[in-house]
């Protein structure tokens, strides 16, 4: 064995973060879609584009209640007009109305043939079969035309996008009663640890409480995945080969948290070496989270190893798994959207790494985005970073930026 | 009957929007809470505060793999000091670290009495039972000192709060393996209309889909409630009364859509009048949305009327109905949190109403934020909306404003 790379293991290369991204996304490939009631897709992801069923509207449609009538006819006020019908929603008039004419309508029915206007209720006044028109009105009041807002045949969605509750209602409305979505990846997570016991165990002493399972298993929920939360593994080689090799075969992504820095008891890499997995990366020029690992077993099952701390663990998982987990689900915004806001208090970057630094973002009665970095004692700070709603991104090199600087920021999911 | 009295029940009404949400709150009274498994607890409201049941860090802490030392040690380089034992985290060394000797410690690892530094393997050299410390190190580097974070007995989260992914480690962190959470309210979700036919049937001539049960649904569900869509009543006051009525006996809150304007085929006044309930307010200075209605049934449930285009649901459920679920569940935040933005394009307000307008928040480079209003055709345009992230907030009787104008913004939830 060389001594190069004898080196090369024990301190293997520390790449930039956005190379660790690039490989995320390369060794990702897309899951089989699946289909889904449109009540359950919220979240979801969409397989193929959702095209136009019919025009939007699909006739002339009033947006007021009120008369239907020529808008000529109302050039002298009050102008009197016949009713010769009535056209309610889902009960249209279909005939065609004529000049002196009107046709009583309510909003979301059908503009009669004929009408070109539709005077609003308000500035109208009934007797018997006869009705005034207060107001003059222009041609094409209160009426929107059919297919205005969508042809059929349209493209409406993009494959690729995630469904909200906006886009539910165009998919209800062009009749997706189901829709072809991307299957939810399983993601199985994985403690380790002798230090950790379950939430509900008191620790003894030198021991703390399991918190990094539990919100690992949030952050996948958030990015789509279903999650299966595995046993508390000590630190043990075969422990951890045996609950990985089992958990891999039911998911599509294992993500532990603990065991991957420089110490002799982090067994994570050794335990996926043995178990014959490729190592991607596993140092990355981030604070916090340089020791973070991905690298895929023999059977394709994706791995994240992540630190321990509970700060590290929202930052890698949120940059790197997080990242994963929407390619695996085909989404077209698979990473970060980066805003730019100003820093509110001064900050200190890292002379060789990327920091990811937790912020509350506001904006000012200006419109400036505000980025207000929480105090915190570090990477194991949990509490204070529960009011984190992004990370302030620092460039590695940048060794301190004042109140007031320019700065990039990233929104937490879900905050 | 007193002319008055006609005249107001034919034109109630119309009251500002700051006025409909405060008469919201006053009628809505906290659910009872109940007790979920922390992995299950995200997204749901605190029902108590929560303190921490123990210090953290619960001892002195290494941020570091390396040596703990006695700092004075490491004045001239390189030191070479005795290696005593070993602390790992789980597994502490429980002795008196002594000048010239040194602990080898892994992260997370309790620091030995003695010990006031922790220099990082990478600046170290081992040697047998020798180490050497290639750098001087200061007192209290790499330490993170117990109960530093926090101190137990404090408060670490606030009742009211709703539970995020970082949450979620705090409350596992300090035992709570279940939480006392607001009970999720009942929702059920009503669409009145002739035109409208189910999402898997085909619309005949003048017939819509339903699109609103949808998104409703989704909106409520993003609000923390759980839902029961009923089927769709047509435009008749006997079966309106009946599908509530049936409804309110399992539902904290009925949100119907449609039936709600001055037309005559606009029953859902009417059924709610015959059913006994008290209406609180029928017409507000709102754009779009202005026949939003809001009442309560003899047997407590609550009643939001919204109008039938999809757009002004939106509008109306997000900002009374929402409001509404959120004070069931006892949240802090229960109404939009306003944030300012710079225009990107000229805008039209109303001379009488509040207008709440489709908009895409973005920042640009200089860290202001931007909102592009969406063009759109109207309140029934909802293929345009599904884009929408944010409602840019203009004041009633402001006619117009220009590209550039300062404007308020709220996001829309799930965007």
């Amino acid at each position: 064995m060389k001594l190069e790379t004898r080196n090369s293991k024990l301190f293997p290369a520390v790449i930039p973060v956005a190379e660790a991204i690039k490989i995320v996304l390369q060794q990702t490939s897309p899951l089989p879609f699946e289909s889904v009631p449109v009540a359950e897709s919220m979240g979801r992801f969409l397989a193929a584009d959702v095209i136009a069923d019919s025009d939007l509207p699909p006739f002339d449609r009033s947006q007021m209640d009120g008369f239907a009538v020529v808008a000529e006819d109302t050039l002298r006020t009050p102008a009197r007009l016949k009713i010769v019908g009535e056209s309610a929603a889902g009960r249209g008039w279909h005939h065609e109305l004529k000049r002196g004419e009107a046709v009583r309508i309510m909003t979301g029915a059908p503009v009669p043939v004929g009408a070109d206007a539709v005077q609003q209720v308000e500035l109208t006044r009934e007797n018997a079969d006869v009705v005034e028109i207060l107001e003059t009105v222009k041609v094409g009041r209160s009426i929107v035309r059919r297919a205005s807002e969508i042809k059929a045949g349209e493209k409406v969605l993009n494959r690729g996008e995630r469904i909200n509750a906006e886009m539910i209602a165009v998919l209800a409305s062009f009749g997706y009663a189901h829709v072809n979505v991307a299957r939810r990846p399983r993601v199985a997570v994985l403690a380790t640890g002798t230090e950790l016991v379950r939430v509900d165990q008191q620790p003894a002493q030198d021991q703390i409480r399991d918190s990094n399972n539990y919100s690992i298993s949030a952050y996948a929920e958030l990015a789509g995945a279903t999650v299966a939360r595995l046993p508390l593994v000590a630190d043990s080689t075969e422990n951890l080969k045996a609950t990985v090799a089992a958990a891999a075969e039911k998911a599509d992504m294992v993500v532990t948290s603990g065991g991957v820095s420089m110490g002799v008891y982090d067994f994570t890499k050794t335990a996926l070496r043995e178990l014959d997995a490729e190592i991607y990366f596993e140092r990355i020029a981030l604070r916090p989270g340089k020791p973070t690992v991905f690298a895929r077993l023999p059977n394709g099952t994706l791995i994240f190893g992540l630190p321990g701390n509970p700060v590290s663990v929202s930052v890698t998982f949120n940059l790197f798994a997080r990242t994963s987990l929407l390619a695996l689900q085909g989404a077209t915004d698979r990473t970060f959207k980066t805003e730019w806001a100003i820093l509110g208090a001064a900050l200190k970057g890292s002379a060789d790494r990327e920091s990811y630094l937790p912020a509350r973002l506001t904006t000012d009665q200006q419109g400036f985005l505000l980025a207000e970095p929480l105090k915190w004692g570090g990477s194991s700070d949990f509490v204070s970073f529960a009011r984190a709603t992004a990370l302030i991104v620092v460039a590695a090199g940048v060794k301190s930026l004042d109140e007031g600087a320019r700065v990039k920021v990233v929104r937490l999911p879900g905050s």
